[in-house]
């Protein structure tokens, strides 16, 4: 089996160095628009030989791991190029306009729209790890329009990979993300630039940077490259979040203003439930 | 040496494990205002014995780590009932108020203001955990006003657990740790709030949170019972630290609402330098 793996960080490195790793009989073709990535994958041995788009025709499985904006644009290119019998699917934290921009497309059949709910907040060819996609989410747009046969082997693909799978439309999918994963972004990076803005001259404070603290801002580490396109691409939603977002901690202010600590204990001991959503365990009391 | 534990949860719990564990010839007393931690450390094998505060006359050691409302309360009986050969320190996350309200005190020379920063996001004697202190810091505040074989005695202990010491003024430290603690339990807790209220009906919508969300949203398992005292205590610099959170959220809302891309890329470009901050490494030019 041919896979071509289009974009080698984090996302494609990690699901091709898998897939070389639990699937006989693959042989891993790399494309990427930097060649030190090509060069660091190679040399990493994620993938074994460097191509182009003119050998797409050989492909069984084409893996598209790029920035959305860059997607929207090279995906079409992609599906024309390929083969009636190879399934080509995304990576995309974003999937409305990707599934808009291929609905017309003659090969719509052979794209399977996926988001694998997984990384870490590294990125490039360096940051790709084993079993990154084991017990992790995918979520699958638009199923019905893409070939039966090509479905199957993607999903076989993905339970290799040790994947939980949830299908569901492109809107609701954005709708969503944008509070499970984009607003957690925002939310990491600017903290991180509050703290940084106002210890600008004491370096030395974060020193008293626990644990909470680092665990709170790692996502401010991610790629900006990635986000500015997938902030693109859902502003509306992602608009809608950081509205509420910044509705509640007005509120949370206010109520600290006006010595309600009734008030912060409840709000407080309301989201505590998040550990039982996490965690799917009935949530024990409190303790001091 | 006879080492008092007051509240054990967390924080003090994991000290005297540690302690037990490390320093050679040590008793553990516990107090504790529910008995129902006293009996779950004991079972543990957390305290060796309960006590209560008639019996701190024998103490060489006494760790105070129960909320800092409470702190407030029991500290100045705590000190009136030692003799004059006991430390006292605390684990509060807030110094200026505990300071003061022992400044006049006539003990005030066998006390050490402490604020260990460590901690998971669970609470109880359960939650108390080996080597939670191993190479973190300890910022001690006012120790001039400690006598100086007591402060001996606490350091020493403090090396045994792998602790750091940093030096530091009362309201310096409660403006910093306002910005890299209190605001990071703030920001998850909203953060956990506006993605419960949004996703109430639909709780498999929680298949979408990949490791991102759970790690920004982590602190929102903390205790209330103890945050809700450590806002008060510190209620002007936290206001201040969400005011300069909440502009820095509206502007990003509002370069999103502008199209303004660039400005945002910049914003998280900028951002990426928490990585060197927390790792005290150069950072690496991201990749795509």
């Amino acid at each position: 089996m041919n896979v071509f793996v289009i974009g080698i960080g984090l996302i494609g490195g990690s699901m091709v160095k898998d897939i070389k790793r639990l699937m006989p009989n693959v042989t891993i073709y790399g494309i990427d628009a930097k060649q030190e990535h090509i060069d660091e994958a190679l040399s990493l041995g994620i993938i074994e030989e460097q191509a182009n788009y003119s050998q797409l025709p050989i492909a069984d499985v084409v893996i598209v791991s790029i920035p959305v904006d860059a997607m929207i644009k090279e995906l079409p290119k992609i599906l024309d190029a390929v083969n009636d019998d190879c399934v080509v699917f995304d990576a995309g934290s974003t999937k409305l306009q990707i599934c808009k921009v291929l609905d017309e497309h003659p090969k719509r059949r052979n794209f399977l729209a996926c988001h694998p709910i997984s990384g870490t907040e590294f990125s490039g060819p360096s940051a790709a790890i084993n079993g990154l996609y084991e017990g992790k989410t995918n979520i699958i747009c638009e199923v019905e329009k893409t070939a039966f046969k090509l479905q199957e082997r993607a999903l076989e693909l993905f339970q290799t990979l040790g994947m939980r799978i949830r299908y569901m439309n492109p809107e609701a999918h954005d709708k969503h993300i944008a509070y499970v994963s984009h607003l957690s972004h925002i939310s990491s990076f600017m903290l991180g630039k509050t703290v940084i803005e106002k210890e600008r001259n004491e370096r030395d404070i974060f020193d008293m940077a626990g644990s909470g603290f680092e665990s709170t801002v790692r996502l401010a580490k991610s790629s900006p490259a990635m986000w500015t396109p997938i902030f693109k691409q859902n502003k509306e939603n992602v608009v809608e979040t950081l509205e509420g977002y910044i509705k509640n901690l007005t509120e949370f202010k206010k109520m600290l203003l006006a010595d309600d600590y009734d008030g912060i204990y409840n709000e407080m001991n309301n989201t505590n439930k998040i550990k039982e959503i996490l965690n799917g365990i009935p949530q024990t009391k409190n303790k001091v």
